[in-house]
């Protein structure tokens, strides 16, 4: 058995990342606190861009750029609870030169407890609006829904 | 000098709240993670209902109930980094019998670098909306900014 | 492939939990946060008790109680940076009535990272020292290093 | 009155910094997670620097260097609750050339809930351990409780 980090697997163009929730995940109302649901749906797109062979890591560390979330929208519909097994569904809606946005949700069984529409900004070292790698529009095109109609996520 | 908590205070119906920001906030990239922001804006909103006398705490403890997120629209305009003093703006812009809606911003100097349309929906001890007590619906509709002429933001 | 949560495994008496450094976990001085170190050492625990057959969403349910960190004592030897491969690594040192006492390191490649000597107390509903479940005591018992000649690490 | 971020005030040697408990500090089981007081001791340390004349934003940011936690020794003695009210309590107890340590306690009241003993590194932008700035060993000596009679604590 090998001790390699999770790092969730893809069916067709969704990807799925499975989670515990800890006790650091929840407040004293008994659930996961709200902000908490932002850390598990960055976790999840910084996994899915990693399986799709996009290096976040080294794009930074070579002053290409960094991903900032630019806009969020979310609703939160049903409480996680202290130990639920939880699985964020992700798939990329669209992609422009200089964003990306991905649409994701928590799920506990097949119930959809929270969901987020989330608009990410490529920038540069200085902070600015900047085009990503050529290579990467083109994994993000091959990740859309519409991308392979054999790609369909299974539910 | 007394050492009571901060809390922040109002201007006619605007509740301003001065933050720094600290190592905990920030993170590699070098500005503030985008997840932390929503922390900055339950303080403020915490800290808004306390200075207009809501007791939260108490609703808890004596069985009537918790607020919980239900919906947040936001938007990341600037980053923030390490040691910036914000402010955070917020003020009530609706009140339903089991929610609340609040509009908050994160400013630093006069520059808007977040903003968040928040739905807070009132919530019973089993989790399901339930209404508001009545005298927090009389402080709601008093901070609405329609509410008194005088009392509007002083910008 | 099934979407179960990673809780790690066990190599003889020694709990075994990867984990990959997301943007959360860091702050802009480039390097994890001290204080997201606990997190990681509690996701560990917290699966170590798992896998090993100890409920504690049960026994918080049930009334039984809950764990409290009550003492820490912490090393941070070295940095880890973003998109590090972490594991960490647990092993029970010491089981009284109504606490426990685990090593845990974080480590990269075979790297001592940062280390801490947890002791956890069980407490009752009301937050008293409770004595913990006699199955529990005889798991800890199973746990410990000594406990078992051909259950040593294995480094 | 000013929107200035509240930064806690010396009393003799000792820094006090008042904080509220909020949502995102509690977890599940009522109280404050333990690793939250880690982040309420940075933000005591942090103000305590800067009140002192201590300002390590400048100091990253020119290329001196950043103060990582090296170690902590942590007693969690009572828990803290959602919307207390607490009191940080910092006091220098020695300075070595490229290190500080540092006591600290969390109170309700006159009530000690969680204590640790800091010892903090400076660092080099590369991560080396280097000598803190001249003029900062001289606040530190200052600040130490043994360094003026009359300096010592209120309690």
């Amino acid at each position: 058995m090998t001790d390699a980090p999770y790092h969730g697997h893809f069916v067709g163009p969704e990807h799925r990342f499975a989670l515990r929730v800890y006790f650091e995940d929840t407040d004293f109302s008994g659930v996961v606190y709200h902000a908490n649901y932002l850390r598990y749906f960055e976790r999840a797109r910084s996994d899915m861009l990693r399986v799709a062979g996009i290096d976040q890591a080294a794009a930074h560390a070579n002053g290409t750029g960094v991903y900032a979330v630019a806009a969020m929208d979310l609703k939160f519909r049903s409480p996680a609870h202290f130990d639920d097994a939880l699985l964020i569904r992700s798939h990329v809606t669209d992609v422009r030169a200089a964003s990306c946005h991905i649409a994701q949700g928590v799920y506990r069984d097949d119930v959809l407890l929270c969901e987020a529409m989330v608009t990410a900004a490529f920038l540069s070292p200085s902070g600015r609006p900047t085009r990503q790698p050529k290579d990467w529009l083109a994994i993000y095109k091959a990740l859309m829904p519409g991308a392979d109609p054999k790609g369909r996520p299974v539910t």
